[in-house]
Parts: structure tokens; sequence; C-alpha cells
């Protein structure tokens, strides 16, 4: 598990955010970041993807998280999410390729935790 | 060496990013993307993190450039610099913690770029 520093640093290498526990509301558990997705010519991190963990491969399913979702506790050292597992699990999802890379996400992913930030 | 998609998607993995080959302005591969350098609170990505490749280990040497610096070609499969190997190496660097993760990023480098943006 990452230990990301918990100072007044402004930034973050994607390698300490990758490997990153995820927790839900119930400060449970479910998984970990597995890498973030990026615009392309803004370099603005539009999605973190959650891995729940288990053995990666061709269509693992792992799922984007707005990055705004995502709220870093010293305490658990981890990121803490106001929505639950459940949640989670009923989102847009994504697929692994053969390399344990994602494909794009899926458009509805765009829109569907709006409500939530 | 990762090979990212180059059709119109605009997001692209940080899992795709990380060990892209870099070039210089001669088109000479000068090294690969370690990672990228993340603002937390925005998740707006400040810099590519960029190895000149070799052993990594305590204390290596890794470049911040700017995002904007990066142009992907096709062709090369890989991201071309305007700048030449020279420019980079006369630019501030990070060091590599024991988990191969860059420290923060040198107050300098904020600037040291600009000129060529």
């Amino acid at each position: 598990m990452s230990n990301i520093d918990v100072d007044d640093h402004s930034l973050i290498s994607s390698a300490r955010v990758e490997g990153t526990a995820v927790y839900d509301r119930r400060a449970e558990k479910i998984g970990t970041i597995h890498s973030v997705m990026i615009d392309k010519v803004s370099g603005q991190v539009r999605f973190a993807i959650l891995s729940f963990g288990g053995i990666f491969g061709i269509g693992a399913r792992v799922y984007p998280l707005p990055w705004a979702l995502l709220d870093y506790d010293p305490k658990l050292r981890g990121y803490s999410l106001s929505v639950t597992r459940e949640d989670v699990e009923a989102a847009p999802y994504m697929a692994l390729d053969k390399a344990d890379r994602p494909h794009e996400v899926p458009e509805p992913a765009y829109r569907h935790w709006d409500e939530y930030l």
C-alpha cells in the first residue's frame, strides 16, 4: 500500500497514487487505485481507476471515479469515498487489456458521478 | 515501450504514459516517462517525470517536464520534445526515493520551462 506524504506538498506522483487503498463511506477498504485517466491535451486527471483487487487480466473490471470523489484520509492512509461499495459496483466500469491497462472510459462514466460531486 | 492509442480518444491511462519513450528534437530517444506529478487538489498533471534510464535506486535523477512540453508522435510511438537532451540535463531534477518514487518537484522547476511553452 502506498504511503502518501500528508504534508502540504501540492503535488503527488502517479507512482504514489497507484496502489493506494480506497475506503468506502463506512471506512471499509474496497480496493486500490489501479491508475488514473488523463486528458491527453490538458493533462487534467479526469478519473482515478479503482480496482477491487483480485487477479488482473483481460476483461477484469475496474471503475473510473472522478478525481474529486477521492478524499485522502491520513489516518486510513488511503482515499476515503463518500459513497458505498454498492454505489461503485453500480457505476460504469472499464475492462483491462492484455497489458492491464484500462480501456477508454465509457462515455456514460462522464456523467454518472456528477450527482455525487 | 507503451503503445499509446492514437485515435481521437481524449483520455489516456497513466499506465500507458509510464514507460513511454521520449525523444528530443533531433528525434533521438533520450529516455522514458517514469510517472507524472499530479496536483492533489485539482488533479491537474503538472509534470511528466523523465528518466534517462539505467538502474533506478535511491537518489537516481529524474527530470520533471511540463505536460505541455510533451508532443506524442505516432511514428515514433513516443513523446517528442522541442528541446534537446542537453536542455533537459541542464534543468531541475528530482531524486527517486526508496520506492522509486520522485520526491516533490523542486520549486525552481515550476518556472524553468516557462520559456519553452
